[in-house]
């Protein structure tokens, strides 16, 4: 039987977080208002704590388990943010973390993980060979299964941003937003996004955003069953996960839809959102940012808030070095 | 008979531009923190309105005119954030702005130019070409010249940032910073920052970062006499200016030194910036944290406060796009 969060978790979820994470400001541009002709807010989770929203819901799994399953660690499988946030959430709680990693894992974020104390285990490049690493991980040590975005508690720390989020925009503009716009990779983010925003219950609809090249929860929502991811290659690389059987009743239940852009409308607005607001991302970041120049009809007149997820992008190759 | 700011001109401009421009939050980071073994805190003011502290200076200058003053305009010669940052200050005021420009500047900034509003008059690249072009301006408009960084009320708006940053760090760790570091150029910002810290008496000392390549502020410093530019071409080419003499007796007065730093520190201090606190920084930014790199025996154990200056890079030639 799996436990589905509601809108309580959510909020059990940003007490208990409240001293491991940043409570990250609100960011906007009149430039970019004036070009979308809406009113845009952001909520940089790239200046959160390992720099994506990924900690909060790792800082609440973590913080949620008992004192027996602490003392048996947690595991995961991520080469991305969700290693780092495990990581980073153990060290706080002072509990052993395996991170298993795959062979070709950026240089840069498998020396994040390590920095937090972390082990690390490598498997090899296929995802199935991963989750049989974890396995024996999990089979030696008794260490808990914090999945990235199918798990009760993950769910409901990744709603704790739209909380603060909703909250902010109402301090600034004194009208709740009209639209909450998050990207969607495994729906973790999605789903708790829209808990927290029908909780809240002002009105706000929740729109999710994918990559036309990975548009496999799209598809999902549309039919009602969870297909497979679609294989394909984005430059949100974050995003080739698929949803699973905890986010996606949420998802149908309180999303209203989930719109797809195209790569080069991820590119455009990953620099309008380096050059405007000098934020610097990834670009799943700037996914639900291609949304609004792709479907302007959605946005135009609206007040939108949107979560930036994550800034952790290698900036090996730039130039300037 | 040069007039020199003091203290109450820096109180008057803050209450004068608050509602012009942002009070830009702290930043910290606890790996750079670790890193240098001090306890650092940022201003980020490449996240301020036209993305320069120097938004500062000029919406002081331009709110200050009297009316008949305004009724004639303002001018200045700039290719660089000083430009932008008059544009939006008598956009603002509703006053004509006419920016001097050498033909070969950055397409990206003369369009930032003219989306204020403001007038460009074309002049060659030789600093003397636009002073001449610059007089034309002014006697044909009678239009007040700003000059980007040794006028009283540049001086005075620009001190305004040290003044938050002094109250914001107080807030956060209920003591006043050891030490504000910030980059010199024309000494704008160092002269006004100088005048911010010494009227509050804190016990803080206020400490300039120069390129070595082009130390004539260092070697104006430590000699007590204004040394022209050097000439040579550094990374941060937003310093390479010189100090004035409305500037240099502030500096003299309330500085306790000016550093050096090499080119390969400020590109490191700068990708530091860019992955740690996922800003987008200009070099000029990174000049002042090379120094806690490249000079750690004074900061350690020091409580310091830096001014991130600016985030106007031209991101054309990174290989994303």
């Amino acid at each position: 039987m799996v436990q589905i969060p509601d809108f309580s978790d959510v909020i059990e979820a940003a007490y208990r977080i409240e001293s491991c994470v940043h409570h990250t400001p609100l960011f906007s541009s009149t430039t970019l208002d004036r070009m979308v002709g809406a009113e845009i807010y952001f909520k940089p989770e790239n200046l959160q704590k390992t720099g994506s929203f990924k900690a909060r819901g790792a800082c609440n799994a973590v913080l949620s388990l008992t004192e027996a399953e602490a003392n048996c660690g947690v595991a995961t499988h991520s080469s991305g943010n969700h290693a780092q946030a495990i990581a980073y959430a153990a060290q706080l709680r002072g509990v052993q973390a395996t991170i298993v990693m795959p062979e070709d894992a950026p240089s840069v974020k498998v020396a994040a993980v390590k920095e937090y104390g972390a082990t690390i285990v490598w498997a090899g490049p296929h995802p199935l060979e991963r989750e049989r690493q974890l396995e024996l991980v999990v089979g030696e040590t008794g260490a808990t299964f914090v999945h990235p975005s199918n798990d009760l508690q993950v769910i409901a720390g990744q709603g704790t941003a739209a909380l603060e989020l909703l909250e902010d925009i109402v301090l600034v503009s004194t009208r709740p937003p009209d639209i909450i716009l998050v990207p969607v990779g495994g729906g973790g983010l999605l789903s708790g996004t829209a808990l927290a925003v029908a909780g809240r219950d002002r009105g706000t609809r929740t729109i999710g955003v994918e990559p036309e090249m990975v548009d496999d929860a799209a598809r999902s929502f549309r039919d009602g069953r969870i297909y497979p991811p679609t294989g394909a290659v984005t430059v949100a690389d974050g995003l080739r996960t698929f949803l699973g059987d905890v986010n996606f009743p949420l998802i149908r239940r309180h999303v209203s839809d989930i719109l797809t852009v195209t790569e080069q409308g991820i590119i455009v607005a990953m620099r309008l959102i380096w050059e405007r607001l000098k934020l610097v991302v990834e670009p799943s970041s700037a996914v639900p940012v291609a949304a609004l120049f792709e479907h302007p009809e959605v946005f135009k007149g609206q007040r939108v808030g949107i979560v930036l997820s994550g800034g952790n992008v290698d900036l090996t190759d730039l130039t300037w070095w």
